[in-house]
């Protein structure tokens, strides 16, 4: 890899990615419209020779062709992530997830890059007859727009993979954690409990298994999975650990973390909103059987996200980090 | 049933569609824009009592609220069904078959409609590694932009299911053929051979293998599905017939039926073209169990298509129609 477009590269994982990549001497073009990506988290890469930012769009072609010429990677991170409140407006998983993918796929053709890495979700298995699930298992039912939308884009890249031989790497993730984390119900629950330590809300009934992942993890995982996939194919790997934490769990170590001991009170019902899944935990065997292991497990990679948000109060705490 | 709307209500499937359901008394809208719809098609279904026309776009909301009103079912047929000049017009996929079954289902939130019936595609299935393929069978790779579009409009109607409580049935067909019939290459060979009976020439090698539905039995079947299928669930079948016929025979049957010996000139190749399938076969064991079979088979249905082609010159050699 010589020069590597990042989508979303202001995110969470894209930041991360875009450090690594960096430190490892790859050009690194960051795009980012900074809807959710945070300038602080590229304020250090963008001090480093090889790292430039365009702001814009990834809806724009204009925006596309300028970030992706010369490339010959892009890593499509961008997406809209708002997994709960997706029917509140149907159309913007289509927008954002759906065609954006397809113009990056278009820019990809116009520009003559080469590889896709993809970001995909777990939660396109909808809620699957096996457990661990495997990247084999069929998911017939979708249970989110956000999910679909997804399916649909991983749908699209395999379709461009085949057609014109680049080479197409989906990464269906867990929830990922660590270091710049800003969305999801840990991030939900830390708030809270800032602004109120005697009480705390939790959707569902708490016994909500989710499966996470630190982001160092994440990112090593992303590369393996792109050193596995060979050149001109389209390949799809699981990426988590083997465990899974009970969402009351969580909360326990939050409370432990910040020394306080609300009255927790449960919405009830196996899932926090409709399209939450009551058990997350994805068979990571094949990319396991390609030297990939994740270093951390989760209660130290919740950790290690406390003590983050504990150092960023600034961001954490700020209102219009996106939710 | 007591009033159904039908998009793309003038088309092939759509217009035969609707002849039967008003024949059962059934109040049907016809949706269409007749950008391949034919008016020749409903001409005589807008004589009889309880049938509408709404002419128009369905991805307009006003156009779908109005022809939703009342309606207790939805047959959403309307779609892009350029299979094989996909990647010419990349978005066009994503417009016409996801966003409008986007529009489609949230009409159906607004207008309190409670059944879905869609029209999808056995090459969701890509090159699946089981023949004949049951709806069970995972089809991580797609191989055109048509079939990864329908892909993403049975996601979404999952989730809109799943999560409103409402009936989707999924169908996906072979090569539906019979009267009316104007889209794909029995229809193409068809009028190649009109136009110069000396010559034809086939893509691909000739012994792709395809598998037909007569259209008769393809309405019937989708009333089948419906019947099957609990209210506020969401299942998928597979319509087809047990049987293929490889590409040659199809042209011999027409060659024969024409009273043609042109020189056929094979392209080459196992594929037709980038992303066709060299075999489609559907298992179809699924549906059959709820008591549906097909009586007619491919040849018939072959034989069938060019007696309502000799007897429908104007609309079938007519450059307008839809390719």
């Amino acid at each position: 890899m010589r020069r590597a477009c990042i989508t979303g590269g202001a995110g969470f994982i894209g930041s991360n990615l875009a450090d690594r990549l960096t430190a490892d001497g790859v050009e690194v073009v960051v795009v980012d419209d900074f809807r959710s990506g945070r300038r602080e988290f590229v304020a250090d890469l963008l001090k480093q020779t090889g790292a430039t930012l365009i702001e814009g769009d990834v809806a724009s072609d204009a925006v596309l062709d300028h970030a992706l010429a010369g490339c010959d990677t892009v890593f499509h991170l961008q997406a809209n992530a708002d997994v709960r409140f997706g029917f509140d407006h149907p159309r913007r998983d289509i927008e954002q997830n759906i065609a954006t993918t397809s113009a990056v796929l278009e820019a990809m053709r116009r520009n003559g890059v080469e590889r896709i890495v993809f970001a995909s979700t777990g939660s396109v298995y909808g809620e699957p007859a096996i457990h661990p699930t495997p990247e084999s298992c069929p998911f017939p039912v979708q249970t989110s727009l956000y999910a679909s939308s997804k399916v649909a884009a991983e749908g699209l890249i395999s379709t461009y993979a085949h057609a014109f031989n680049i080479t197409g790497v989906v990464l269906r993730f867990v929830s990922i954690l660590g270091e710049r984390y800003t969305h999801g119900h840990v991030f939900d629950f830390y708030r809270a409990l800032k602004r109120d330590p005697t009480r705390l809300r939790v959707l569902g009934d708490g016994r909500q298994e989710k499966s996470y992942l630190y982001i160092g993890d994440c990112v090593e995982g992303i590369l393996a999975a792109l050193g596995a996939t060979p050149a001109g194919t389209f390949d799809v790997f699981n990426l988590g650990t083997d465990e899974t934490l009970v969402v009351d769990d969580s909360v326990r170590l939050i409370c432990e973390r910040l020394d306080v001991t609300p009255e927790i009170e449960h919405a009830g019902g196996v899932r926090g909103w409709p399209g939450d899944s009551p058990l997350i935990l994805l068979d990571c065997t094949k990319l396991r059987a390609h030297g990939w292991s994740p270093r951390l497990g989760i209660e130290e990679s919740v950790l290690r996200t406390l003590d983050w948000f504990e150092r960023n109060q600034a961001v954490v705490l700020d209102e219009a980090v996106a939710r």
